[in-house]
């Protein structure tokens, strides 16, 4: 089976966005075993959507398109797709009703445009979307399959692994796994595992960078699913054995909800103290659905004023030592423990950049604390890039760190 | 003059590589008044790369190719595309003396693939590489111009400037705005410019849109700078009369920068005391270089015990209305300001979800307030989508109205 993945809007083809989304969908087609050949961008130009779609359904026979489909009127793709095709726009009920109830939800009024999301091509069938009005939509004719999806990334990822990935799975057995790692950089992770990258051709395995973290993605792909899973099984073992101290997780689950899980398992109540990072830790954490339970609050405290008032950090502690200093990491975290709600508390202070850094304390250098019932545990670290890259990098080690203290302490 | 951009490569197709050239070249042919209608990629097979040269000269007036020009056997853009107009490859000698220059200088023995790259069509013209071993080409047939350009993006985009702009630049004067929208959504938006749209060929207006905010593009094209500077200017005024209230600015200069900057001019230290955004307002006004000037703590009271803790909210007040309401927004605000440092404080409360929802407090439901020298404002919103949107959505919100107080308040 051959894709092509077709972005449709002007903002991609002017260069003011850059297109993600064909790598993303392509990556996901690899997966169980499609192979794209063609990327296409195109402008929101009726004429030149609808030869862009003529020319796939000569040499593709899976069509993933992206964009185009909103409320306003250089959303086409759902009208340029259905003439080429030569069909018919059907209304559907019961998205026009899903719809209505949405705006009435929002008090909201409806325009005539927002209605035009309730059409479909005739024999097709709505895909949902669960975070958006736009819904997707798929169409086979002709052995050809034709999949429509919004251009928001966010609703577009969503719904191609929930909605499309399940209906275009092949006849094999795909097993895929990913270790998630912080800690040590892509390329040397890479020169420790050459041995392993081309051993199998029923196995492939790659690397992927994200700001301190890095994902291998192991890939089986076989006709005998027991036989596959052996081998991918036997890949993660070897490489859980040869990068123990660096994994913190499987399958691409976020290290704050892994953080959040062990802090319920042990019964603890988290408070953070920032400064460098300006509340950031905090906010990741938050953004997991359920923190309520552990998370009881946090202090940024970014001025040496707010440090001494907000955590009774010493003014003698920041003259001697300054406010980027292992001491004043320790007394910060102490400081938020006197709360009665808490037991658990993670301080992190730091010189975030650009401006700040001398020869003895540069840009990039942080301290954190985690302390608990009488015990302070000061980590040094030294992180580089811009001032939001240093801030990414040091709120995914303060979860990493935490994650290890909660490993070895009840 | 219409240009397509094609990049050859398995790796972007099979979504390895993430495809950034496309957006580069076209932003750069657009600051010049060329318009890209497409982008193409495709996998390193000769037959494809083929079909995809003939399909673009039957559409564009520049075509630009990247990748495929190196000396491996994979490398066979200019084989092809001189194939494709039914050209012949020719050896030239300057070059190929240069190649065996370089690898005399390197004390490495050439190969004959090495010598491929001293072929170029007949009539075309090698473009230096500076910091590469592949020249470029270019080649004007029929009235069509064909660039190829090296994959590396350091010598592609090089090459591109030094040695392909120059030569493509017309006689235009380009003019390129933005105005920063945030309270309309799009759809409602470009129902209400599209008398503007078309009006005039020189003038292009476009719309973006990205969680909660629209940018509007304005670019415009012409001969006579001042005429075109003159009518952007036109279209700029009419804009801001119509959308006055929701505009925030202008040139993709983000709300947080602007709001910071307000903030100095009026002498303001701001406080934040976040519940529903976790730390989120916090954190993007500290990714933000030279806060500490205007920034001084916040306070990330999650918990109810937390409200009243750090805050001084009143457990009747809570108990009353609720956590989620106009009065622990108006109280957590009033509790920040009791800070010495402070003279400004922004309050959120509200229910990101999924849960937690309730028929007369639904997910989404967010009070805000501000409160300065015994004035209180209260905010009260509504935002739609999954937590995460949510906490972002109120998060700029939280700036815009930030934005809004300053203006009228001294």
């Amino acid at each position: 089976m051959i894709a092509e993945i077709i972005t449709i809007g002007s903002e991609i083809t002017m260069g003011s966005t850059l297109n993600t989304h064909s790598k993303y969908i392509s990556g996901k087609l690899l997966e169980i075993g499609i192979e794209t050949y063609y990327h296409t961008s195109v402008d929101d130009n009726k004429a030149r959507v609808k030869d862009i779609i003529k020319i796939s359904l000569q040499r593709a026979d899976l069509i993933i398109t992206t964009g185009g489909l909103g409320p306003t009127d250089d959303d086409l793709t759902k009208e340029v797709i259905t003439e080429a095709l030569g069909l018919d726009l059907v209304k559907d009920i019961d998205m026009e009703n899903n719809i209505k109830s949405i705006f009435d939800k929002l008090n909201k009024t409806m325009s005539n445009n927002n209605l035009k999301q309730a059409l479909k091509p005739k024999g097709s069938q709505f895909l949902k979307n669960s975070i958006g009005t736009a819904p997707g939509i798929l169409l086979s004719k002709d052995n050809r399959t034709i999949v429509m999806l919004p251009g928001p990334p966010k609703e577009m990822e969503l719904m191609f692994n929930n909605e499309v990935l399940p209906l275009l799975h092949e006849d094999f057995n795909i097993i895929n796994k990913s270790i998630n790692i912080i800690g040590i950089g892509e390329s040397q992770l890479e020169m420790r595992i050459k041995d392993l990258i081309n051993k199998d051709p029923d196995i492939k395995i790659a690397t992927f960078a994200k700001e301190l973290e890095v994902e291998i993605k192991i890939v089986g792909k076989g006709k005998n699913k027991d036989i596959i899973e052996n081998k991918v099984n036997n890949v993660i073992k070897i490489l859980e054995d040869r990068f123990n101290e660096y994994i913190y997780g499987f399958d691409n689950v976020p290290i704050e909800a892994i953080v959040l899980n062990l802090l319920k398992e042990k019964g603890y109540k988290v408070g953070f103290c920032e400064s460098c990072t300006g509340g950031l830790i905090s906010s990741r954490f938050s953004r997991i659905p359920g923190v309520s339970e552990v998370f009881d609050r946090s202090i940024v405290t970014y001025s040496n004023n707010a440090k001494i008032e907000e955590l009774g950090v010493k003014s003698d502690t920041l003259e001697k030592y300054g406010a980027v200093s292992e001491e004043t990491a320790i007394e910060m975290a102490n400081g938020l423990l006197t709360r009665n709600n808490l037991n658990l508390a993670l301080s992190i202070t730091g010189i975030a950049g650009p401006d700040g850094g001398t020869d003895k304390k540069p840009v990039g250098l942080v301290y954190m604390c985690i302390a608990n019932k009488g015990i302070s545990i000061p980590i040094k670290c030294n992180f580089n890039g811009n001032r939001e890259s240093i801030q990414n990098k040091a709120s995914i080690r303060a979860f990493f760190e935490l994650r290890k203290f909660l490993l070895i302490n009840d």
